[in-house]
């Protein structure tokens, strides 16, 4: 049950795959990883095959010391609970706390608002206006939070969980045209996590499965 | 700072709130509650004074330890780590993970897509649909998984931080009016938690700020 490499179902695009991508380069985990094209014959999550490993339909999933773990959060703390080095969260649990209410305020107010499924639903012509408010909502209220948590990361000067949300959703903010003037701290700090190795190996432009047009 | 009672910033039909108020009670914390009626006014969170302490102007909030924390997991896993009796998550952390996908995936993949702020903007006439289509798709998903994590409660026979994020989404189902005989397992575990003191005392229908008409 638990030979082998821990394995990955990724898509180079998905943001929440990026978050846990990150954490793998950061902690030096050796893994395979499969690909799961969101748009291709479908959706291939849509798959029988792959609904059985993941009943949410949603990438990522790890599979990862007999377990299947579903919600990039969820697997980001196994992997801190069962390889602690480097840390993603701080030891001060009040630290802890700001760490993951940034994570949270990502990965629930923002992202789950903006993801494909989502969008489709939304329709075509009132998708890139419900977008770019959902991410200036959530941006406003996380910019004001940084002010007060950020040092030269998220929380302080150590990259931790937070960090691994940020980017990602930074880039979605990009992809969909949001303007980043007002969110000085959140640009400040996405552009110095970006200089750091495991977030440019884990980035969807290096990725086996990124299309030639958008690789870098 | 640091002198006085928890202080959680609640509205009795939020389901964040309620999964605040079981922590709470389950780990017997003594608190004052102040209401923010999210209907009222316009909505109370939007208030400038509301606004500077949880930036998101979402509830719940809770002020402890001279800290204001944000977003409802993160506030339970702080009270976790600092008044850690009863425990909220397993010790194993296989069954933590587990825990922590379920809860995940409700806060993360449910509820934000059926609150109020985006049930607003989908307008009037597609609001039940859209509520229902969105529960119903993750209840499929958590059904599946609880089949293989469940005991008695969501993660074997102990109430876990994934139980206190179940009850208030099937009550979100119930007032959407989502079918629920296709989810044998989630109406299980739902109604064995219903007869625990904390989940009752807790209860939407219980709290200072419920109109007379909703109470019971």
């Amino acid at each position: 049950m638990q030979a082998g490499k821990p394995i990955l179902y990724s898509y180079f695009r998905s943001s929440c795959s990026w978050r846990v991508r990150i954490a793998l380069a950061l902690k030096s985990i050796d893994y395979e990883m499969v690909t799961v094209n969101l748009i291709k014959d479908g959706g291939q999550q849509f798959s029988e095959e792959f609904q059985a490993l993941n009943p949410m339909k949603q990438v990522p999933a790890l599979k990862i010391d007999g377990i299947t773990i579903g919600q990039s959060l969820a697997i980001i703390e196994y992997l801190e609970e069962t390889r602690p080095t480097p840390r993603l969260l701080p030891q001060d649990p009040k630290k802890r706390a700001h760490v993951r209410m940034i994570s949270d305020l990502i990965a629930s107010g923002i992202q789950p608002l903006q993801n494909l499924s989502v969008l489709k639903q939304v329709g075509q012509e009132k998708q890139l206006s419900w977008a770019q408010q959902v991410i200036s909502s959530g941006f406003n209220a996380l910019e004001r939070i940084l002010q007060s948590t950020a040092g030269k990361y998220c929380v302080g000067d150590e990259v931790s969980m937070a960090d691994l949300c940020l980017v990602p959703q930074v880039a979605n903010a990009d992809r969909y045209k949001v303007d980043l003037t007002p969110y000085p701290t959140i640009s400040r700090i996405n552009k110095s996590l970006l200089t750091l190795e495991a977030f440019q190996v884990s980035h969807p432009c290096r990725q086996p499965d990124t299309p030639p047009e958008l690789r870098a």
